[in-house]
């Protein structure tokens, strides 16, 4: 099934004990079709500035990603973020931000954007995630991002936009903080309940059914209302840069998704796709910025995908206990 | 094969957001050996004051643990703790230690103790932990637990110790800190290296060969020089009092190797001991202190064993990509 993703296209500056580059190509949407793009056809919606490149757009060209709703604001800036990693990567320091075009961002959508039947709304002010939302009525699975930032100003408007998706693909810290407990299975439950039990007269409040809590190198644990899934990252010796890992793996997630139209959405099939959202995000992590995913290949994702397997299974042999 | 484990009885002072309790029994050997007595014989070596309870020496002896190591020192105090847990449970303040007998130990073994073939060495001074070892030279297997104040006071000490077992189980921040490594790979694969080439002349030095790093919440991962495991926490909703979870984890990771003496010490048997240390430390945080281990069963053990192997698996269906 096509994806459609609105969310940012930005230029990365990035620090971290391995190195640093300078006005990268980045960006929720970015890092998100990337990854969806070894999957199924992705549409981006985003906005641009006259800064930036042909160089960067055919990144995502070469990927077959169809860029025909990113929209180049003339005279306008691209959105700009430059952040430094600490010695082990799990802290950051957003040194600068300039929203550039991102600033009064208003979605639009082409009719074929429109016809997607996946969408994902990556990380962008939540009243805009319901507004592309409701352009999208008939989509048959929807899964949203958000940050800590819209949970201290907007939670009403994010509580409403997570009403209105299939799959909540939060940080574990994002879940707590959004729910006020502690406890993460609780947490993801709170959330889960906030679906009404009946769909509303538009069909958008269907509520949640997924929620993914992204646990950085811990990994990533899957809450439904069957059940718990949880997969550790894949083991790494040498991560270079972070940016991008949990939009990466939500491409991975969505994608793996859209790829199964004649699957139901089972905790089987859930399963799987955090396998390749792990996968996904564990390449994007080696390298800067898009560098690695951009050469990735099918059969390296595969690959990995069965070493993940192999790293994860234990035999269940049964032992008489004392006691 | 019979287990000994060497470390501290105390008396504990925890409070967490869900109550306190006052002078709980615990301790690292405590919690080990309740956990490893579901597994295999277990004796218990350290010292204890004269305010000791029988009651407390009942909990072990109704879990058949050999207590005739503990040692009574007259006129001495048990070791205290007391400690204060934030609202995640993720970060705890100690607030009061008393070291009490613990001061000064100096570890003795009867005949008995030093004839048992598997050897924990809980988390005391690295001299005292190598003084321990060297008392048991026939070991077949022996793991060791520390903490940071020994990595800061005492790392070569820590060092030899380490090169003196087979199995380090150690926090991931510890890994990181007794290695300079950010990275937990690299920095467990930099402990294996640790390993002599061949056996010293006492057979001790053999180093090691397993790298347990625990993560708390997010479970813990399994390295070993031909591979990598990993297993989230068994996922619970409400968590009441994480002290002793490591030792329990180690209770029921060393208790499950012993219970072993017929297998080799391959990656499937020690995948399966981590199931079983990750199911002991999930029933061990789900009360204060020893409560809820004291009156649990191998059949609820063997029934937690099989939820999570449900809940870490995954097919592997193929799947064609886009380039």
């Amino acid at each position: 099934m096509p994806i459609t993703v609105v969310g940012s296209i930005a230029y990365d500056t990035v620090k971290t004990p391995f190195g640093e580059r300078e006005r990268m190509l980045g960006g929720a949407a970015v890092h998100f079709a990337l990854a969806a793009s070894f999957f199924d056809e992705v549409r981006v919606v985003g906005p641009v500035g006259e800064d930036f490149g042909e160089q960067q757009v055919a990144v995502l060209e070469a990927r077959g990603v169809d860029v025909s709703d990113v929209e180049r604001v003339s005279g306008g800036r691209t959105f700009f973020w430059q952040g430094e990693y600490g010695w082990d990567l799990n802290s950051r320091e957003t040194l600068d931000t300039q929203l550039g075009v991102f600033e009064g961002f208003q979605p639009k959508l082409s009719e074929r954007s429109r016809s997607s039947e996946v969408l994902f709304l990556a990380n962008i002010q939540p009243d805009l995630q319901l507004q592309v939302r409701a352009q999208l009525p008939r989509a048959r699975f929807v899964a949203l991002d958000s940050m800590n930032l819209w949970i201290d100003l907007a939670r009403e408007a994010l509580v409403r936009a997570i009403g209105s998706v299939d799959c909540v693909i939060l940080n574990d810290a994002e879940l707590r903080q959004l729910t006020g407990r502690p406890n993460l299975v609780s947490a993801a439950r709170e959330v889960l309940s906030w679906a009404p039990s009946s769909p509303s007269a538009d069909g958008l409040a269907r509520g949640p059914r997924v929620i993914v809590a992204k646990q950085g190198e811990y990994g990533a644990a899957l809450i439904t209302r069957e059940g718990f899934f949880a997969l550790p990252a894949y083991p790494l010796e040498s991560v270079i840069d972070p940016t991008g890992a949990g939009d990466t793996f939500a491409g991975g997630l969505v994608g793996y998704i859209a790829a199964h139209p004649d699957e139901e959405l089972s905790d089987d099939l859930l399963r799987r796709a955090m396998a390749h959202a792990t996968v996904l995000a564990s390449f994007n992590v080696e390298e800067f910025g898009t560098e690695r995913v951009q050469r990735l290949t099918g059969r390296e994702i595969v690959a990995r995908i069965g070493e993940l397997h192999a790293m994860t299974q234990f035999s269940g042999a049964p032992l008489e206990l004392l006691g």
